[in-house]
């Protein structure tokens, strides 16, 4: 099934830079992989907010909690998650 | 750009059966011309609520209000809409 | 997996009273099923409201929505959803 | 009586890895034996969050209060609290 | 064990004005046989709402829903519920 | 008259242990004092949260004030007012 | 004491206009009366709303509850009451 | 034209003692002039919270900020500002 | 000075659909006088919603008041107010 | 299009004072490229805040993301994005 999910960043402002650099490349390398894998369907910036909204496919909420804690930063991101139920018109062809 | 959009209906509850059905099959057909020209990029239902979430490709506010207008059903909804920004992890390819 | 949901029922104050109770007796007999069936759980009332707590079983949002769409009341529920993860601790032996 | 209590866990992000680990260690200890006496009838996590939401078995807020102070990270805790009602459909029969 | 509640009074504002007097007789009536019993312990308005603030005293929140019901004004109320537990302090001596 | 009070209490987390434990016993003493004189009429713990409810009698808000500046951690307080309003059951007689 | 109150006022849309104009006179009169008596101690409009913002004198929230039900619009406000504490700067000259 | 404004005090908790001291004397001092002014025309403490509640007079909402500016303790307060609109009420005569 | 207000139009549902449309057109007409005039400084849609936001010039919430008074739809709108002080920005030179 | 943007800033309050003044300077100067460019259309304080109201012309959510970005403050600011819908009334002639 798919989920929406807001995820808000709170890096500690005292970080360490180059600590939070390596996050960040990490965190990148991890969204990378599971964009590949599908498991991101679609992922947006939210302006003005040190956050993003993701659409994510995971087969429960259980295996979803697995996808965010594999994030290298989760110890920093408060997430929060909307089930989504299938809607009859995306079986509608495109032009 | 994108925007999602939550999308409120208040069919008022005493409405004629038949004008209902009516506005909905007409509600249904105005979709489907979103939908097969792109400007409905997805959409859900809400669990639980009489609402859905869509994702809708618009040049601005300005165009997607006239998108909502055109919609049989404007009169009855309640929407909300989230400008969305661009994220980079979309420029990475699918495996 | 599982949901927990709040359902709150806003049945028309100037409903036909025996429209009201054929539709309460109709809603107790799909609960009866649903029960049965274990796709309801766990079932609490919500003291001092009009509304009742559940446990459900579903494979994902989208049959979760088809359980409540075959409720007889769903055109006068307003509900909330809550995706939940699994526990470890659940997998610990009672005494 | 039944209480659903939500438990938001607020580690300090400084805290000492060694004395944080054997936290959650005495915590799951005292998990179990509340899991084994029944205390804690179910819980699940709340995907995104560091938090549970617990199903506990108390004789009045007063005993349950007692439950949550002998967690040990008692002191961390943030909890919310709903008292239920039965409801009349648990007495009947599963099939 | 006891529970404070807000009950917020709606009734309907096109209500017969010799119902509504009579349906708050007996309201009334109800409210002196619970006072009478030590049920309802403490009973205040809250200045400028059509609400009351009582302390109740129950076993627990299924028989405090049982006393809601008693109410003839219950299709009516509006009721939120908080539970409370015991503080040392009120093992004190008066002066 | 009669006011209701939540006071939540935010002692700070890297408070010391000692300075803290003399704090609670000289808050403990005030309480007391209070108790024994009706100005604290009920007080109750509110369950998993670090607050209690308070019934107090004091001629305005602003004896009220003062009672609170007295407590040895109003510092560490921040206290919610419910100014109450007298109910006519309360004239009634108990069994 | 004093006591700060916004005043939401709410007449039925559909009431006869020769009766909410004369609910209107009667309730201007009783404003007057309570103004030269000191009672309304201050009183504004809350740009772009139907509602008040009333500054109160009374000597407990049970007399000013008294005062609100003499308003002949009472059954139609929504009321909300701040109480306040005197502030020791009022103590000091004007120039 | 008058506005009302909550202040919010927030002072750090670790504040210098002495420093704090000399901060509110020297807040204590604007206040006076500012209510010897009439720019202050009420001012009352909320019960309960590092809060005052304050009835200003200024031309406008630039020159009401001015004001907020010239106090010591600006940096640590929280201001919420409400604009009013004169009401016809205030131009009948006191008794 | 300058407000920003926040319109919601809630035109009832069964209001005559002439009526509504001759109440459209005057508050078009007043709408144009008072943008004429400078009055409204700017104007927009909220996208979405039946609700403008509009830029106002007004001496005080006392002026602005009676503007929104002269609305002809004045009856029908929820209105939020907002008061803005400069900003020394707006002193600088476009390019 | 149009956005408005309340932006919020939080300079930590331990900031060394030189730092804090050279990032206001880069701020401002930022600010006036912006504001010379059009891109800030309007720009007001927020009485009693911390905080700015902005009228902002940009392409898209994404490209208004890297004009936020593009401040110095950029790591400070908490900034709310509300998208705007032009209005006809706006091609009316001012007098």
């Amino acid at each position: 099934m798919e989920f929406l999910a807001r995820i808000d960043v709170n890096l500690p402002p005292d970080m360490d830079p180059g600590a939070a650099e390596e996050l960040r490349t990490r965190e990148r390398e991890r969204g990378k992989e599971l964009w590949g894998a599908g498991v991101i369907q679609r992922i947006w910036r939210i302006p003005g907010k040190r956050a993003v909204l993701g659409l994510y496919r995971a087969e429960s909420a259980t295996s979803l909690q697995e996808v965010f804690e594999s994030f290298p930063m989760y110890p920093y991101l408060d997430i929060t998650v909307y089930p989504l139920a299938d809607h009859a018109l995306e079986q509608e062809p495109r032009h």
